[in-house]
């Protein structure tokens, strides 16, 4: 395979080097790791959770880019390109990327969202100097060859017909056009056929140019690891691509902000197509990630549908047996969010269901929740935090995110203590505000005529 | 919600009480926790791994029955009886057993297997007498009352609609279907629509009282405990159910065994279904989980198709953008097993998948690996199994499953030597014994009649 060079390689000598800042953000108590954050010239930033009772180690680098950020035309690239990353650098083919995570039973993996990009690799912790080579080889010197361009597009149509036969997952893109139309939270991550088509291998060079830019990138690891070691590390292989040199003394780019309102409510989306189940998504604006209102609806969002004691699942599946999978959740963006319930079941059930979804948002936002209920959900958010806080994935998962998101970390503490202070109080002024609007309806299967026309009652 | 007896509650008097015997499995070393074992008076066995640098526990209790154990009449029986379980004990209404759970944010759920059943609780350290209590209540003394018989019915016929409707998945049920034929192996887990609507009651409660004895169950916990307290609280809560008096001094049944042939190659079966994607199963007969061979098998199958790096992802999605997700995989049962590879892929490049799916069976059944994709696979076992080792829940499934399924533990390190033992003889004997047969074929997609006469010149 040939490589073109990218960045002219371009090691800083020690005495030549400026200085990095580090700070402890959170001390290590109760269990819980220090996290310790670096930010190296250059505006890199590294942030690592200690965690020593573990053999393991999961580093990820973030990009601070998502499909939101792409215009009409380059629907897809930040995925695309997420692929193409794995495809070759200036130092190894696509297959020598893999095999030496593969060789060390390492898990390798990547994923796009609307707001960021994340490639991690867990690994032993002996292998850890391993993964932080691959992984800032990957983001800083791909070479994305034509001929792999072409022949991954090929891979990206396979995962769009796989996502389109998972209607259950789908629904939930219908929705965010449902609620943000043809604008780019609006639109699917991973593009259309269409677009995928059309993109160039120079439209999704120039993407990647542009947006991995090291004020852009967090690298996060979390597990047994020395952070000075992790820092030198990161900082010998950044440098060692050149990556470092040209943005010398920049700072991070911070946190995305805003506001934007959403279309108003009583829309209904149904797309016609041949499934056992029918899947449903009834739903509201939310609140961003940046609102402090956050925390009452996760309580709310946890009491209404978040376990097999909720509401929604004792109506509807534990009572009436309507559905195997219903839920309720919440997604926080930089600017907006929204707040949906979820039931997939046969054609013939879902008005039942959509009664009963309908029923039971207007009761929450009239009544609140009785104590009984905040105290199960509070107990439940608490206790999940805790229990989801155990891997070394999950634990560089929120490393990563609230550096982009917030520019801060917060400690397990830190989030129940904001979590108990959730009141009753709280709980129906949120509920109020986002639960008695008119809300917007997305389905998916295959409804008969009558019962697609019914689907507006839902939403009147 | 009336409740019936089952059982008579009769708790022994300390005095009374007949010993149990306790036995150290392995020694916690090199940072593995310590397996101890102990058969409690009435056959039941409480097995646990002691974690203590991690805050959670997860608690399994199985039943040695699975699927297979069904005759064609009682199909699903298993599996709706693992939902009825969930629905109410002498004590607890359905909603009071999720809800004990969910306050304090655990997960309980429970899974069905052709061979055995499983149900299990992660919580934290604290909760673990909780977890114990309403556990133990629902598997000894679960009402299976008719009301909930009838709602769960409708449960479970939404779980084979989303079932079908994820043809992924769905093809592997296929696969065993086209090896097993209509035997309780080649049956579906879930049952179909038909004897699912056919169960009654009174069938899936004699199911209950006939599989459910102490000798046919085993507690597994692994996550900071202490042994001795889980097995007081177990022989507390079972006893207290007078679910071990009846049955005092009895020895738990021991492992499945037993060997059998399977149908001889080259059969094709085909399904028609509307979907984007269409699914192949390209497999043959494997080895029993009681053969020696298994390790060099599962080096193969790693070489195979194991990973990013591996013979069919880098034939089938790097070289050629054919298909987004392509594996290889080995089952084993007690008196037989089954390797297969995967891939989906759009209809028009099924021909293309299974030429190269064909070509690579082939090639290792005459040539096996090179050395160095042997000490590729086998360093990505060794790493896979370490990491895989690293939460609570895989620890209690390892320890369940293996004293169902061997009657006996292996320690990590044990693990380990056997992975690191085999020999390229070894590979290119199992090699030459499983793949060199013919191999039959599984496919569900929507094909056109030329594509679908095609899939005969696959197994030729």
């Amino acid at each position: 395979m040939t490589r073109t060079s990218r960045t002219t390689a371009r090691p800083a000598s020690e005495a030549g080097r400026a200085v990095a800042r580090t700070t402890t953000l959170i001390k290590g108590e109760n269990g819980a790791g220090t996290v310790r954050k670096t930010v190296l010239p250059g505006g890199l930033r590294v942030i690592t959770e200690s965690v020593p009772t573990v053999r393991s180690v999961t580093l990820g680098i973030w990009a601070h880019v998502g499909s939101r950020d792409e215009t009409p035309a380059l629907g897809g690239a930040t995925h695309y390109l997420e692929h193409l990353l794995f495809k070759g650098t200036e130092r190894r083919s696509a297959l020598e990327i893999s095999a030496a995570l593969d060789a060390v039973g390492g898990e390798m993996n990547a994923f796009t969202t609307k707001e960021f990009t994340c490639y991690y690799a867990r690994v032993l912790d002996a292998d850890l100097p391993l993964a932080v080579d691959v992984l800032s080889d990957m983001l800083t010197s791909s070479v994305i060859e034509r001929g792999e361009v072409e022949a991954e597009r090929g891979v990206i149509l396979e995962e769009i017909a796989m996502t389109e036969d998972d209607a259950g997952d789908c629904v939930h893109d219908l929705f965010a056009h449902t609620m943000f139309g043809d604008t780019p939270l609006g639109r699917p991550v991973l593009g259309t056929v269409d677009t995928v088509n059309a993109l160039t291998r120079d439209q999704v060079a120039r993407f990647y140019k542009k947006h991995y830019d090291p004020t852009r990138l967090v690298v996060a690891a979390a597990g047994n690891l020395d952070h000075a070691q992790v820092v030198k590390r990161v900082r010998a292989a950044f440098e060692g691509a050149g990556a470092l040199a040209r943005t010398r003394g920049e700072q991070p780019v911070g946190p995305r902000s805003g506001s934007r309102s959403l279309r108003t409510g009583g829309r209904v989306d149904f797309v016609d197509r041949a499934t056992e189940q029918a899947h449903v998504v009834l739903g509201l604006p939310g609140v961003s990630r940046h609102d402090e209102r956050r925390w009452p609806l996760a309580v709310l969002s946890t009491a209404l549908g978040g376990g097999m004691s909720s509401r929604l699942f004792q109506e509807i599946r534990e009572k009436r047996g309507l559905a195997y999978s219903t839920y309720a959740y919440t997604s926080g963006y930089a600017d907006c969010g929204l707040f949906g319930v979820y039931a997939g079941c046969r054609p013939g059930q879902v008005s039942d269901v959509l009664k009963i979804c309908r029923d039971e948002l207007d009761q929450v936002a009239r009544d609140g929740l009785t104590d009984d209920e905040l105290r199960r959900a509070i107990g439940q958010l608490s206790g999940s935090t805790v229990l989801g806080l155990e891997d070394t994935g999950a634990l560089m998962h929120r490393l990563g995110k609230s550096e982009l998101c917030w520019g801060e970390q917060m400690s397990v503490d830190g989030m129940l203590a904001k979590i108990h202070a959730v009141t009753p109080d709280d709980v129906r002024e949120v509920a109020r505000e986002v639960l008695s609007r008119r809300p917007s309806l997305s389905v998916i299967g295959q409804l008969t005529d009558r019962q697609a026309d019914r689907l507006h009652e839902t939403v009147a």
